[in-house]
C-alpha cells in the first residue's frame, strides 16, 4: 500500500471499531476474553489494519505485538504507545481497543508523512489487561516486567476454565520464562509509554471537556470485608441507652469518614472513598430486631501513598472513636493494597503543551481505574496517559465515546509523540 | 382439697414451671404451638393445677380458660389476670407461662386466706399470643373483641400447615362467630386486666430491679423495605461531587435520625428507632463499585401515637433532605401501624402502691414489645402491667427470670388486686 495524503482517520477508525465490534460481539456487548479467541481475533483484525498501512508488526515472547514504522529495525529507544486488545465479558467496544486504534493513527500519519523521527515510535498491543477472567488485572504488562506470581498462572479462566498457563502455552508464550520471572520488555530503550484510553468515570462529560491529560493513576487500599459487631436484641424492648447497634454505627463511622474526606478535598488532596458492600445478616436480620452485625467493604482510592496511608489511619481511628462510644467492635480481613502510580511531571507537560498548541480544552485529572500504564510508570519508564470523554462509564456495552472526540484525543498523542523528535 | 397456710408458692411455681418445660420441651427450647397440642398440653397442666387448688375452670367459646374461685359464679364485674399459654418454636419457658402462673398463685392465695372480696379475680388463660404460627399476634385476646380479620382464619401455621380456621374448629371454637366479629368478652364487667410478664429487653438487669411497672406498650410505624436509589459506577473513576452514594447517602439520614432521637429522648420522649435489615443490592454489589441502590427497613416505636407522627414526619423531612444535598432519591413501601397502648393510670397508681407498701424496688418503663394488655386496654379495659426482671430477652431458650424475682412480682399483683376490695 503506498502512503498518500488523503488519510482519513475518521473513517479508519470508524471502519476499525466497527470490524472489532462485529467481530466480537457477544449478543449483549462484546466480550474479548484474553489469551484466548476474542483477543486473538480483535489482535489479528488490528494486525491486518496495520499491515495494510505497510506498518510491521511483530509477537514478543508473552504473545502481545509490537507495531513498528517500516525504518525502525526494533532494536533502538523508542517511544511507546500501548494499549490492550481484550475486554471484560458483555463489555464495550472502547475500553482498551480506542488507545490501540489511537496508536495505529499516529504511526499511520508519521509514516504518511515521511517523516523521519529522531527517535522511532512503536506501538504495543497488550493482552490480558482486564481482571475478569483469571481475577488478576494487567497480566499482559506486568509479565513485561517479571511480576507475575507463578501461582496466578494455574488461575481458571472464570474459575472452570482453562488454566491461564495452558491457555497462554497453546498461544506459544514463553511460561518457563513467566515462571522465572524473566523480563520481557526492554525497559532501558523506552523512552516513554503513552496510553490513551476512554475515562470510565462521569467528569469529562460533566466538565465539557473532549480530552484530558492524566496526573497519576489512584492505587487503593482495601478491606474486602469489615464486621461491626453489635449486640442482637428487641427492637422494641432495649432503649438507645443499652444498644449496641451495629447500623447506627456504621452510619456514625460513614458520617465520620465523609467528614474527613470533604475536607481533605477542600485541602486539594486526591481521595475517593468506597463501602460498596453493605449487610446485615439475611441469616437472622428481621424488621423488629437490632442487628447482631452488619458487614461492608472499604476501599479509599488515592494517586498518593501518603494520603492512602493516612486516611487508612483516620479510617481505623475513627472505628476505635465509634466502637468505644457506641459499644461494638469491628473486625478486619487482611488488608489490600494496590500501589498507585504517577504520571511523569515531563510526560505530562509535553501532553498539556500538546493540547494547548491544538487549542483543545482539557484539564488534568486523575485515574480511579488502574491501566497497564501504571505498570509502565512503576517499572521506572515515564508515563503518561491521555483520556477521552465518554459517557455510561466502561465495562458495560453502554460505552459511548464520540469519535469526533476520540480525533482530540489522538491528535494530543501524535503531537506528543512526534514534538521536538 | 382444703385451704392452708403452709401454701409454698415459691415451690408451686417451680413445679409448675418444670412440668411445663418436660411436657413442652422441643430438645433446643419449648414450643406451645398455639390451637395446637404444645399449647392444649400446657393450658391442662395449668388447669390441673388449679383445679387441685380448689379454683374452677371453664372454657370460653374461643377455647380460652377461665379460672374463678369457687365462690365466684362468673356472672359479676370482676378484675382480671390474663396470659397467655403458646410459645414460639424453640423458646423459653417464661414467656406468657410466668403471668399465668402468678395469676394462679394469687388465686390460691386469696382462696387459702378465706377472704372476701368485693369484686372477685379471675384468670384468664390466653392462647395465641405470639405471631410466630399464624403471621398474626394477639389471636386469642383479639377474637375476644372480634377483632380477627376474616381472612386470616386462613392463615396457614408456619405457612404451610393447617389453616387456623380448622385448628380452631377442631377445638370447637366459634369459628363462624369470629368471622362475624361477635364479641366473647363481657368488656363492661371487666374492672381491670392486669398481666403479669417477664421483661423482653436489658433495662431492668441493667437498673438492678427486680419488678417494675409498665407504663404502656409501644406502639410501631413501619416501612418493611426502604430504597434508596442513587447511581452505580466505578468506585474509583467517579469523584465525590459526581456521586450519587446511597450508602453514604443512608449514613447521612440515620446519622440526622439518631441526632433527632437523642434530643426527643433528653426532652423525655419515649421512642426507639430501628433499621434492622439494612443491604446492598447482592446481584451486583462489589468492592470497587459504587452500589446503585441500598435497602433498608425502617421502624420507630413509642408509646405515644403523636411521637409515632412526629417521629414520622421527620424521618420523611431528613429523606427530603438527604436525597436534595446527596442527589439520591428514596422509595417507601406501604407503611403499617401497630397502636400504642397506654396503661391506665389508675392501675398503674395501684402497682405502684402496692410495690411501694411491699418495699420493692422498682421503675416504671414501657414495653417494648406488645402484649394481650394492649389488646385489653384498647378495648376500654383499665389495664396494666408487671414486668419481672429477665436476663437475655425471650422468644429463645435461655429466657432467665429468677423465681425470687418473679414473686416479687406476684406479690404486686395480688396486692393490687387485693387492695381496698
Amino acid at each position: 500500500m503506498t502512503a498518500g495524503p488523503e488519510f482519513d482517520a475518521d473513517a479508519f477508525a470508524r471502519d476499525l471499531f466497527d470490524a472489532l465490534a462485529q467481530a466480537t460481539g457477544d449478543g449483549v456487548g462484546i466480550t474479548r476474553e484474553c489469551y484466548a479467541e476474542g483477543e486473538n481475533t480483535a489482535l489479528k483484525i488490528l494486525a491486518d489494519a496495520a499491515e495494510a498501512e505497510g506498518l510491521v508488526v511483530t509477537a514478543d515472547p508473552l504473545a502481545n505485538l509490537i507495531v513498528r514504522l517500516p525504518d525502525d529495525d526494533g532494536m533502538g529507544t523508542a517511544h511507546y504507545i500501548g494499549s490492550h486488545a481484550d475486554s471484560v465479558p458483555q463489555g464495550g467496544n472502547f475500553d482498551g481497543a480506542a488507545g490501540i486504534i489511537a496508536g495505529l493513527i499516529c504511526l499511520i500519519r508519521i509514516r504518511r508523512s515521511g517523516r523521519k523521527l529522531t527517535s522511532p515510535v512503536r506501538l504495543i498491543m497488550l493482552r490480558g489487561e482486564e481482571s475478569a477472567f483469571y481475577g488478576r488485572a494487567n497480566i499482559g504488562s506486568r509479565a513485561l516486567f517479571g511480576l507475575i506470581d507463578p501461582n496466578d498462572l494455574q488461575a481458571r479462566s472464570r474459575g472452570t476454565g482453562p488454566m491461564l498457563q495452558d491457555a497462554m502455552a497453546r498461544l506459544g508464550i514463553d511460561v518457563d520464562g513467566l515462571r522465572e520471572r524473566r523480563h520481557f520488555f526492554p525497559t532501558e530503550r523506552a523512552l516513554s509509554y503513552l496510553e490513551l484510553h476512554i475515562e470510565q468515570g462521569p467528569v469529562m462529560v460533566a466538565r465539557d471537556l473532549p480530552a484530558a491529560v492524566v496526573s497519576g493513576i489512584r492505587g487503593n487500599l482495601r478491606h474486602r470485608r469489615v464486621v461491626c459487631r453489635g449486640e442482637a436484641g428487641h427492637s422494641g424492648a432495649i432503649p438507645r441507652w443499652l444498644r449496641h447497634d451495629p447500623v447506627f454505627a456504621f452510619a456514625d463511622l460513614v458520617a465520620r469518614l465523609d467528614e474527613h474526606w470533604r475536607t481533605l478535598l477542600e485541602r486539594g488532596v486526591d481521595l475517593v472513598v468506597t463501602c460498596g458492600i453493605v449487610e446485615t445478616d439475611a441469616a437472622d436480620h428481621a424488621i423488629s430486631r437490632i442487628p447482631g452485625s452488619l458487614s461492608f467493604s472499604f476501599e479509599v482510592r488515592s494517586q498518593s501513598q501518603e494520603t492512602l496511608d493516612d486516611f487508612y489511619a483516620v479510617f481505623r481511628e475513627e472505628c476505635r472513636h465509634v466502637a468505644e462510644q457506641r459499644r461494638v467492635s469491628f473486625e478486619f480481613d487482611t488488608l489490600v493494597l494496590a500501589e498507585p502510580a504517577r504520571m511523569d511531571p515531563l510526560v505530562i507537560g509535553t501532553l498539556e503543551a500538546a493540547a494547548q498548541r491544538l487549542d483543545i480544552p482539557f484539564e488534568i485529572i486523575p485515574s480511579g481505574a488502574g491501566h497497564d500504564a501504571a505498570v509502565f510508570a512503576n517499572a521506572g519508564i515515564p508515563s503518561g496517559m491521555v483520556f477521552v470523554r465518554n459517557r455510561n462509564g466502561s465495562h458495560n456495552p453502554h460505552e459511548a465515546m464520540e469519535i469526533v472526540d476520540f480525533l482530540k484525543g489522538v491528535d494530543i498523542l501524535h503531537a506528543a509523540v512526534t514534538a521536538g523528535n
